[in-house]
């Protein structure tokens, strides 16, 4: 593309000589991706020195030559870390811009660079090493977060929380493991993405633009300067695969769905209704015209924010379908999804760790409290009678009578005296009033992975091991 | 939000006196939406001035008030567009940003310009007015791809182009026939933004936090002031209502529907197998290794960005569904999905435009003779015989028969003589080969809204006089 | 297709002759529809019953064959209807199904059903008459939604309820203003039918394959019969374009987004923290193992099925995708996601009406408490001191730091005596007492749309008379 | 629920003394699961059979009720099978239509079934019994395919294909380069499913409702008795996970991708402009009305099926976002979208192996005369000069510019006259002509992972050793 589209007749120097005229500016506008693919820059550098060692080392550029180009292109890093070097829109993308400021530092040397290799390959590798290098930060940033959940539940073993289904109150928990479903979550999202590097590293360099080159290239080689854990096998498919940001960007969708259910609960929380957390200054908002208000902004935005990860995930598949082999420019419009997913589950990792770290606070009396005023505990009397041999189904209904009948006298069950409790079924005794009491009816629920005391504790280590 | 949140321990100066901390500057950059609504501010702007003559009119500020608040956003506009107001990070929003340089202008009168009014309805109300302005310039922009397709529908009347079902030969067609179907899908989509636009030009401006205000305020002068057609009925939903972004997602995904099936006809069109239309140079690309190619980068590249508006129309269903009214900070989250998908419906377009108005040329001598070569006039056949008193089904089992022979002699339907027809079938006589030539096929077609070119030239008159 | 593909070397009689041996079975399987279309039979038969009208009419056939056709395709409909009529896969999809029996009838008049038509234009014919049909369906059901709303809205103008913003409490509201913000909801829904309605009552029927017919039929005449609004004016768009149903399916996500909101609300009113709202046995289920358990399956259902109307939109538009004119048979999976929305969003519509007209019970003393133990009075405060001269951010600051104060020592506003009020600011009266009550904090919010009495009277009397 | 709720005024048994009156009939039939759940009942009888032995081995139940539960759960198996047990929708799910039918085989024991089980852990651990079972089937589907491939691969290494970028003609390949780019997608599709199995494999059962039991349960012993490699080591996370589902409709979604692009290819090579294959009659189907149609329904409807895949993720995900711990009504929606995308995507996968294994033919004469018609050499032409030492750029110019008068003249560069090469540069010698001879510029492109015929017999012997 010329570099002045808009004053110049003349094709572009790249690919001029079956072109007569240059193209229309405000297509040149819409074709060009320099205005994101900046971004990746720094891999794109990475990338061709690599390709220019493995030039050197195969004889099919000079030593020297090797070294110019390594070099020249460490400069233009240098250039474009101390922000003097800006490519604009003329530039068409970021490997036209390189290589044209290569070819000013280097000279003709510059315009071996691209030899045995294509721009449909090169992308390719540029976005894996971006790509590969995010998801390590990704694990970097969900481990922190379970760190910071962990914590959380160490201080919160004995801290009871209403567990509900459909909303509804329905056995009392042990914040710790509430907060450790969420550990969990965070730790097949860590599994996962370690599983899907493997599919994002690895090599299309090579490839050529679809059918690999007549040059005798050293594949493996370049691979393993970029430390790529293996190679495509078939250059078609190498030029013209995004499984991989496809798979990554599910992934991220799995992320953002964890986060929003949390954010859902936190913003449950922090309604005057449930009041189980205080949200701290730092990490809270008012209200341009309510002096009162303090919104829990960060899990509101999360959950907003959730959408937004669906939807690139949504569009990078609505643009792979029906493509046929091997690129084709469609594929250009993978990166800004692909940015933009990245940019944002890391904004609400770091969001949502920092207001778990030192944005909330339990209420831990009001916790504890809730726990005694509902009839979360009507299973447990269900499980008494029939630990005293009455059939289950039997004790179940009876205990749906009583309820009803608090319910209309507005007491809970442990206002029941011993004497009611026994004109419902003999089986009752003193000790009734223990298995109902929210702590015992918590440390009772002790099967494994249950919210028992003793299996949080062994969920804790479990979790403690498990981070390493 | 402190507008230096780092550096400070005081909170921001807009709801300070409930907080006694500053945010976690992590938590601002999170929270802030200047670095996108930005792009509302013009419209802000004017949203504000309508809101500061309303104030004035019903005597809540003094009529010299008014007329300050006026002159300070005019001159914020002026600053604007000279680039000397570009707010940062700690200015949280557009709209915050606008306050507090008017405050600066004005002093106190500044901080009165939001009596009666809440960010909640005042975004609101920006974005209707920033979504009409965008609306009408896209419904200008289908008017413009329409009437370049009605310029080529009458220079291509009687060129033929096959007609495709099951992207197999069907039926002869006239191209003018074959670009009308876009016109008619183009039309479509200006009828309905056209609706849409009732939709959004709706003011929800006075419908405060939530609850309206108790100020006197005048919601119908201030609606009439920006031209809106008309109010919000209930302040619950004008705060929370984002119906419209929806709406007009889907027209934009049905507008990228469109221009990705013609882009994709192209793409068909300008391979060497087709051979259809030639790709002028100022609309198409080369390889950087590959000299002798010559991409449809416009086609395939609006094709890709399909995708991304369906990603956005799924990302804002995401974001409302489940939400409890009446704001929640989610909604935020609406903006950079509209604004991005406006661009990309606009610059789609465009490129469409240039494309078929100056980036393409059809090959009509190939177009022609390709119609020739075929056995789509075999309906033609079996509709001959049919008008001879033949049997339709008969007809039409018998000439499948004549197709299959044909295919293993390696014939066309013409190339029969006037014996084997008559061995065939003793209806055929002389009149078989005039009823075969694709010219005649197409002509016969002359049902309303067919291809047959009396219809044709009926299509184009009637589509001249709807683009009016 | 072979009626028993896998006994049979035969092709299909109905395209045999070109073909010279059978589908595979598993083919014929996959490619069958009638497992599906069958829903489509109705209008099926209706549509070819104009179509044979039209026939005779022209002259295209004869009066008597006419009538032979009409009253054969009325016996298909009456042995439908008796179960009598049950095609299997053998017969490929309705429209062979029903052209099969035809035959069967009525003999070789049968085969003449056909004259002029492709499945094409047939099918298309097909799903607009049904989904109008279904459109008129939902808005019926909508105005029976927004009665049970508005029914309930003038049961409860005077109950209050807390006003929320990022869930925390903002300002105390009319309980009718809320269900009113639902109201509007679907009135817009009702709008938006009516006017996609229009794009999905027009006639693709005689559009035929793809290029019109040679016959001399009348489209209009057909279309009359079949009180179509209009007539697609070219064929090729009238057998490929979708938009309606991608329309459809946008206004059915839209009607989910209203009602997952709604959900999302009673499922919060419905829990022990709220308790806004009573379940109703009738609309409730309870728990296999929690005999206390009353689940909201209701709203969570409705909440759950959003996802799958959203999914449906975003498959139609992936099939639509760069699809070149004219049929093509990916079309064939329209249907099922169209029938599985209609079902859904009636079903969803259909529970929520029940829900809330017998299913549920606001619980208004609780109500009406809740909004006195609140700070959402705290704007009311700014504003009293602000309409007597106080600017009104020194008010709202001022406030602020008295609700900060009042939470340190666990008070209300209401419980401040006049003193420390006026120690606040001299201001101050016995009538701050009057204007922070939650009554009158509603009322005066009177401004256009707002949530005072006198607004929620004018809204309600606005609603009834829109509802007609 | 009643078994006739619309008959009864009596509340369920199952969960009645909470309630004192029926479900509303019209909710009763919305709420109701088993007309879709019931695809689940050989897992459920499965996962009950353990859960039976685990009671008795752990004494909740006798050694005696516990054989009693087995045999009784086998019989209904055996009725299931033989077709004699078919529950309505009185019995709402398929866990209570089981538990139902077992009691009245064995009366009272039968009721303790559900003794430590919820339907919460029930339904999870039936769906994964399920889902890990499909998984195994759908990799098995995967193999014969990647066979299918790889045997047409071993037919056509020396048959030449063009291979496009933009679908332009850019460089000739093998067809089996190309076939093998798709073995290579099914490849990573089956790694990844075999991924997802881990996480799919792994037992809620002993969850409970959602906080664990009190019984002494053995999940382990459970978990081992079902073959499960592991068990959720959290109970609230172990009902309410459903990243599996989401995970298992991402692969699906790639495996869409990867046959929508061979379909959308296959449309292309059946058509008459590419000619590349002939479709046989057994996967082909014809047209209502053109009588010389033969249309490649299969691909199409393979395509037109992708976006149905991609909905059910999108659905699925949307279903997820923001539900709060633990189990919600909700999830009851996952089952429709997992159960028609694991349908369609084993439709699909077998359709499309068919086609490949016996629907069509590549028409290998066309093939390898279309690869000598085109540019698609201009590459090694450039290449022919930067070996004799001319610099690339330079080459790739000249041979530009050799192009575009070639394509004045209507040429082919094998048809300019040596000293027509000569003169462009006198490096050209008579070795040109085989230099750009096609199977010559296959055969060159030997880099590892490239079109070179050694390279694609290498791919083919490390494609056979994946297979196993």
């Amino acid at each position: 593309m010329s570099s002045q589209p808009s004053e110049s007749s003349q094709p572009s120097q790249t690919w001029s000589q079956r072109f007569e005229s240059a193209l229309h500016p405000a297509i040149a506008q819409f074709n060009a991706s320099i205005g994101f693919d900046i971004e990746l820059i720094e891999y794109d550098l990475t990338g061709s020195q690599a390709h220019a060692k493995m030039l050197a080392k195969t004889g099919i550029i000079s030593e020297a030559e090797g070294e110019q180009l390594v070099t020249g292109l460490e400069q233009i890093r240098q250039e474009y870390r101390a922000g003097q070097f800006q490519p604009g829109v003329d530039a068409e993308d970021v490997h036209f811009a390189v290589e044209r400021r290569l070819t000013e530092i280097t000279g003709d040397v510059g315009k071996k660079l691209h030899t045995a290799r294509s721009r449909n390959d090169q992308v390719g590798t540029d976005t894996r090493l971006y790509l590969r290098s995010q998801i390590q930060d990704i694990q970097q940033q969900l481990r922190e977060f379970q760190t910071v959940l962990l914590d959380l539940a160490q201080q919160h073993v004995r801290t009871l929380i209403p567990g509900y289904t459909h909303l509804q109150r329905a056995q009392p928990i042990s914040l710790a493991h509430h907060l450790l479903a969420y550990f969990e979550m965070a730790q097949r999202d860590w599994t996962r993405l370690g599983e899907i590097y493997q599919r994002v590293n690895v090599s299309p360099l090579g490839s050529g633009a679809l059918a690999g080159t007549t040059f005798p290239i050293d594949r493996h080689y370049a691979a393993e300067l970029l430390e790529f854990g293996g190679l495509y096998e078939n250059s078609l498919d190498g030029v013209s695969d995004r499984d991989f940001a496809i798979e990554f960007l599910c992934a991220a969708s799995l992320i953002m769905v964890h986060l929003s259910r949390l954010s859902e609960e936190v913003i449950f929380w922090a309604s005057q209704e449930f009041s189980f957390v205080a949200l701290k200054d730092s990490c809270a908002t008012g209200s341009s015209i309510m002096p009162q208000k303090k919104n829990p902004d960060v899990p509101e935005l999360v959950r907003g924010k959730t959408g937004r990860v669906f939807g690139h995930l949504q569009g990078m598949l609505v643009l792979m379908k029906g493509l046929p082999l091997a690129y084709n420019k469609d594929l250009q419009e993978d990166k800004e999804a692909l940015f933009d997913a990245v940019k944002t589950v890391r904004a609400c990792l770091e969001a949502m760790t920092i207001l778990f770290r030192e944005g909330l606070e339990f209420k831990t009396t009001r916790l504890n409290q809730a726990v005694s005023e509902d009839f979360s505990n009507a299973t447990d009397v269900a499980d008494y009678l029939a630990a005293k041999g009455v059939p289950f189904r039997v004790a179940y209904n009876l205990v749906g009578k009583v309820v009803r009948s608090c319910l209309a006298e507005n007491k809970l069950l442990k206002d029941l005296s011993l004497t009611e409790w026994q004109e419902l079924h003999p089986a009752f005794e003193e000790d009734i009033y223990e298995a109902i009491a929210p702590v015992q009816v918590v440390a009772a629920r002790n099967s494994f992975g249950g919210t028992g005391f003793e299996q949080v504790e062994r969920a804790i280590a479990s979790a403690k091991q498990r981070l390493g």
